[in-house]
């Protein structure tokens, strides 16, 4: 599967729909603007209404009396935030996008007792990648949200990402816990937490997915890598989800793959009642396309 | 700087010997066959010299009545690895290499008291890849030895790569601790560590670098992301030497260059008073040869 699989996915959606708050940001509007062109997701636009007017009626005029875009006025970043917040939880919209205000304004939002977005579960950051020498999307989490998660966390985190890609249509998705080597050694919590998690899996304590571990890269990724060293694992070779074991090992997968291996991704956080789609200034108009179909493909398991 | 380089480097260097510990090996003579068709590195081999008789005359011709190969007996494992690193010790050779055993038993002679390696430093791995994107040579440090390093090991391996690079020719190169984010964020280990070793290179506790941090991947190799995030830094955009903060951060980095990037490598074991080549299985020949290559250009170091 490719990317571009997922924009035709989000397009084939019918009537999800996107909270966006402080949507008054030319770069948010620039990836929204793409997405109503090619038909996928209705937007819900809360900011300030003057400032969209005049960004809509300068650079963004397919947006301007559209059926599938409205316009919310809030008087402020948290009020944005709140108001969008509120319409996920009223289920108005289905998914939730971050625009221009701080990602802690928005996260304090939707972790709100009385009607924010909580599961009980933990949230974290899934991302997924088309990459040059690789046929299939391949997961990694959590690059961004989980600084060293515990295993409760990481099972959980596996279960997010489990989630997302059974939503774009990868049934029982292959889940390689990642380690530096193969073998459980207790000086390695990587390697620990990877083997308790197989056995978790086994044990049906973790669902949707096959998971075996600890794997490096290379043997999680590469069949070629897996038959050279001998393992005998059902996902070594074959993983479509790679759980990192802390968030700076997610972090340099990630922009290695962007910056050394010219990958494409797009990315959500998942595990709250809605996707969130958190793009960064630095992602590119390509990414956050990607994002927002990835989350309104996903929104149907919430 | 290109890979190629090295070997042009290697072949400039006059009387480097290396010692190779249980040389009976396909892959590992394949190495040396082909280093000595390139005219770079005296090679003793120490190992059972029935199997490497019976090895050079059938497959590696070039090295049978070669000056630059001798053969020297030694009736197991164990001895060929403490007869190679003693040859090292006496300084009859000036890097050590790994044959055909298990690491564990050349690095227990090594770390011999009395004949061994040591100079008190913290042993690490450092690789030298050649990326498909980017005109220089990045050093990553340390993939493969160093579990969970703490600070004082975390300046003792920027050393040890420091002092690789300078030895192929980069002077003062720029160094980026590795992080999740660019910020000091207590929670997050790497990023502390980093900050830390900052001051200690602006107060010359690490030398013969520029180095500051942290420094999420992108921003520390892409001068267009450090503008783009407005960092102020004299390393970001454009270090040579990457420190990661743990050991599946350097593995999964490594991997990733080599699987999804395509890029090309090799690699030693630095901090001894020789280099070290360890190479493994999975490496490629060339990857072999560059390790090779790139010890003897480090040895006039030691």
């Amino acid at each position: 599967m490719k990317l571009s699989t997922l924009l035709e996915k989000a397009a084939e959606k019918q009537n999800v729909t996107v909270a966006v708050a402080a949507a008054e940001d030319p770069e948010v509007l620039d990836a929204i603007s793409q997405a109503v062109n090619r038909d996928f997701g209705s937007f819900i636009l809360f900011g300030d209404k003057d400032k969209l007017d005049v960004l809509l009626s300068e650079k963004y005029t397919n947006l301007l009396d559209n059926p599938f875009v409205c316009i919310r006025h809030a008087k402020s970043d948290k009020e944005a935030a709140e108001l969008s917040v509120k319409a996920v939880h009223a289920q108005q919209a289905a998914v939730l996008m971050k625009g221009n205000l701080q990602t802690a304004v928005l996260l304090k939002e939707v972790l709100n007792k009385d009607y924010g977005l909580r599961t009980g579960n933990v949230l974290s950051h899934v991302a997924v990648f088309e990459t040059p020498r690789f046929e299939r999307l391949i997961f990694v989490t959590d690059a961004a949200m989980n600084i060293e998660p515990g295993l409760e966390q990481k099972a959980q985190i596996v279960q997010n990402a489990v989630s997302i890609a059974t939503g774009i249509g990868i049934h029982c998705p292959r889940v390689a816990p990642i380690a530096a080597v193969e073998v459980v050694n207790p000086a390695m919590q990587a390697t620990a937490d990877a083997a308790l998690l197989t056995q978790m899996n086994r044990r049906g304590q973790i669902k949707g997915c096959i998971l075996d571990g600890p794997l490096a890269l290379d043997n999680a990724i590469s069949m070629e890598a897996a038959k050279h060293k001998g393992l005998k694992s059902e996902t070594a070779g074959q993983a479509d989800i790679l759980l990192m074991p802390n968030i700076e090992t997610g972090n340099v997968l990630y922009k290695s793959l962007i910056y050394f291996a010219g990958a494409k991704v797009g990315g959500i956080i998942a595990g709250a009642e809605a996707p969130i789609v958190l793009t960064s200034r630095s992602d590119s108009a390509e990414s956050k396309l990607y994002s927002i179909a990835l989350a309104i493909c996903s929104a149907t398991n919430h």
